[in-house]
């Protein structure tokens, strides 16, 4: 039976989501799409938006697993402020729907998907294309991410490391 | 009729909770509280403890509105990443349950407080103690502080300045 993997490119402005079948080590699509909230609402209608969307995500697929991209480095401390508060409603989404969750840096997901940690956001987004053989790149590049953390994500659930 | 506030000191470990009335500017003592998390659990666990424990200060003492202290300056990137995962699960509780948040700096609680910016922690307590005519300084030092963000919270709210 494969395992059904939700991945999540976490933040504020837009919130990537991507679901994969893993059957062994081979991806299947399921859906991906992303969350994009305005800076014209204020930041609890936001933050509402992106629970709701993680909360809908699950509901809809069901997946056995969540990944979350990690973000240590952020550009500044406003930045990091914004990405917990939204990393923050992602987390207890997931912790209500009892869900189990790997979280995954950056480099991991490029690595996992490219075999190198430099690949730009084009690159990714054509590496997630050819493994999960879509007719097109998925867009945006966030839900592109979610997808590809779903499948690193997914494999590092099932083979964990210490 | 007093309009019924509630203070938010928003942390992860420990979250300050306060309640009071405010007659004009007079407050009345209603309730306070701490919701602290143990880093021995999941941070998943402790979102939701953070979450249950401002919804069910709000289930049981029906404020008007809420009143959280921002955290512009925090000490480095990861703590800001932290706090801000917590004041993502307490906006959106405070969202859920339809409530009008104000935001308040430090220095405008207490400068509210105090008259000067300068009160350290003991300070603090000592003049939320005597504000609301409490036998004790209120503990932990979050829960005095969230009544004082409670107190300045609410006559900001209803004189609003521009």
């Amino acid at each position: 039976m494969p395992l059904r993997v939700l991945g999540i490119d976490p933040g504020f402005d837009r919130c990537g989501l991507g679901v994969v079948d893993l059957q062994g080590a081979t991806p299947t699509w399921v859906w991906h799409g992303c969350v994009q909230t305005s800076a014209k609402d204020d930041f609890s209608t936001r933050l509402q938006q992106i629970r709701d969307g993680v909360t809908m995500a699950i509901r809809v697929h069901r997946p056995a697993a969540v990944a979350v991209e990690s973000l240590f480095f952020q550009k500044n401390v406003t930045t990091a402020l914004q990405v917990g508060m939204a990393r923050g409603v992602i987390f207890l989404a997931i912790a209500d729907a009892k869900l189990p969750v790997v979280e995954i840096t950056p480099n991991q997901v490029k690595q996992g998907i490219s075999g190198y940690g430099g690949a730009d956001k084009k690159q990714m987004q054509q590496m997630v294309q050819r493994l999960l053989k879509l007719s097109a790149p998925p867009t945006p590049d966030d839900a592109a991410d979610a997808l590809a953390i779903a499948m690193v994500g997914g494999l590092l659930a099932r083979h964990p490391r210490r």
